[in-house]
């Protein structure tokens, strides 16, 4: 795919084109002469890499469906159990709604997903294959890596280790896992059988880590040991992670050391109401971090958007993040942070992917405070939403 | 002001219709009969009374002016000295923000501000009376009430006391006050002073505390201890109370069993990084509370929007609220909440002002995860503001 995108402002820097040949950007300067290329009008706006959502739900989510009236004072296993046996009859149809989801991804300029999706013996493998649909839908669109995620607990629910040794090799590039403790109730039991399929398939590991304080620390302290034992260094990402987000500070630096160590990432949602990581102190410790929108509104809450510009948002806001400098560290999870994660090119520079969207804004600080419709989403060359609205692509 | 707003949902219940007579609400029924009245058509949406923003600072924005980029890492103190020193030279005219400030509220469904405004001895009383002129020009549009407020601490610049004073005759509503230890270095000082000055003037206090946890906990007690001897009972809020967020129980139950028998109400902003009262603990304590927008894009940071259902969303996220009876209590907060904190008749029920604003939504709880823009927003019976533009105003 060539694309020759004139006027825009590279990551805030002064006003140039950008020319795409063959998905790829070729060049990035002023007033680049291609007149055998198809041309886009940048309007001065600021251009990105393609943002990364690196830690999402896609087939649990009821966007684009009636409103789901929540009435459960629930604990986590209490929603989970409500979601995987109310799910279908709610009418959370995998495919439909995962569709629904990347689409709206696409809309607001994400170019790359890591979706966790749920295997349960309740359900085997149909969510994943419901995904699995729209990543093949969406190919060329959008990139969706799926994470085998075990939510209802391996060692409480026998059978499941079994479905995500199918759901592996049928294709999931990532072995999943669920808080150790909290919900496995069993964290040797579980993180064995996780590291086990790890290295049986060759895969990495991305890890939910709900737990607070204490017990989230301890399950990490589990989680590093096995994968200084496996030699997984580099390939564990941790989601979550609340546990480094409480006050004792000779305690979670600790951790924090041991992470940057071993090369285990940290994947990040801002969560409002929990203690978080902080993306300043992690970055400072040289851990890759990246972020993503989570589940948006399912039947465990009605939060969030498929926007990983709004992601940012919640991100500052809840870092406390108020200086400009800041608020592009906060952009940079939510876009080639995640890549870091991932492990996949990604960076607005010749040589790279054309995978990139246009920000309004008179500065990235700007754009990710207001939040404000994406001018043009760009995949390996070709234009997939201009102005918030798909191009060539229907949403069902 | 009279006026027919047909087929709406009050407060999400049956459609019915809205009758105005006079500014007031004459009548809410399905199929009203009123020939001689003008007729708006609500559309089916929902209908609640106007949103209160019970804490703003309408002196200080940036809003419509050029991105103000933010290089500091600042202290509180420095923020506040670097906001007084500067605000002039950056472009922040008072009566032009405040209007700008004042008017998104009205186009986002507001109809009632309390607005702390700096009181200082660099600029006098300059910044109010550019708030001052602005009351005086939304008259009818928008309700404000002015806190004198000693930003810049009482104590610790001699001379801000006379200008509180003076401000108190010239017709601020409120007595403001700032961090009694950590701002003013002076808890008794500065708290004798602000309780003096409401005395003298007969006016309600609504003091800034912001200090955390056992320091927050001492200057609570402090006011406490105030408003017992001054007979403040019923008179005297207490913004932000981050102190209230600390994580031992019985010390914080302590403090709310003493704020609900001395009737003193809590203003909150949900603020993301640090910890707030729980708005559900408060209700359980049957303890007034209000919200606000406190200050949107200014020199202390970039956040914020002014509007009211959007602060719904950010007390909802950051108090993890996800059942929609809770939501709703999230926009109470933001509504009635602040009208009770403030004192004045709120409510969408017959023989009320009609001050309201419908909402887009399949419910309430929809209405504030989406905060699409209002349909429609009356201030005593005259239409202010359509889908989310203002109707015969002008934005300065």
């Amino acid at each position: 795919m060539d694309l020759l995108i004139r006027n825009v402002r590279p990551m805030g820097r002064n006003p140039a084109d950008i020319l795409i040949r063959s998905g790829r950007i070729a060049r990035i300067a002023p007033a680049i002469e291609a007149p055998d290329v198809a041309v886009e009008d940048g309007g001065g706006h600021l251009a990105i890499a393609g943002l990364v959502d690196a830690h999402t739900h896609l087939d649990k989510t009821t966007w684009g469906m009636d409103w789901h009236v929540n009435d459960q004072r629930a604990t986590l296993k209490e929603r989970i159990d409500f979601e995987r046996e109310h799910r279908l009859e709610i009418g959370i149809d995998p495919h439909r709604q995962s569709m629904r989801h990347a689409l709206g991804l696409v809309a607001h300029g994400t170019t790359h997903i890591r979706s966790h999706v749920d295997i349960d013996t309740r359900h085997g493998l149909a969510m994943m294959e419901g995904v699995v649909a729209t990543r093949d839908a969406l190919r060329g669109v959008i990139d969706i890596e799926i994470v085998a995620f075990p939510q209802s607990a391996i060692i409480t629910r026998p059978g499941t280790a079994e479905l995500l040794d199918q759901a592996l090799a049928a294709g999931a590039e990532v072995v999943g896992g669920i808080d150790p403790c909290g919900m496995e109730r069993d964290p040797k039991g579980s993180l064995d059988v996780i590291f086990g399929l790890a290295e049986k398939h060759g895969k990495p590991i991305d890890i939910h880590l709900h737990e607070l304080g204490e017990l989230g620390a301890f399950s990490m302290e589990m989680i590093l040991d096995r994968i200084r034992t496996h030699g997984m260094q580099g390939k564990v990402a941790i989601s979550h992670a609340f546990c480094l987000g409480a006050p004792d500070w000779q305690r979670t630096q600790g951790l924090i050391d041991e992470l940057a160590e071993l090369d285990v990432a940290i994947l990040t949602t801002g969560t409002p109401s929990v203690p978080v990581p902080a993306i300043l102190r992690l970055k400072e410790a040289g851990i890759r971090t990246g972020a993503g929108c989570d589940g948006i509104r399912d039947t465990w809450g009605p939060w969030g958007l498929p926007d990983m510009l709004h992601r940012a948002q919640v991100i500052g806001m809840k870092n406390g993040l108020r200086r400009d400098a800041d608020l592009e560290y906060a952009l940079h999870v939510c876009s080639s942070g995640g890549a870091e994660v991932m492990g996949f090119a990604h960076g607005l520079a010749e040589g790279m992917p054309a995978d990139l969207t246009l920000l309004q804004g008179q500065t990235l600080a700007h754009a990710i405070v207001d939040c404000a419709p994406r001018p043009l989403v760009v995949k390996g060359g070709r234009v997939t939403a201009r102005m918030g609205e798909l191009v060539g692509l229907v949403m069902p």
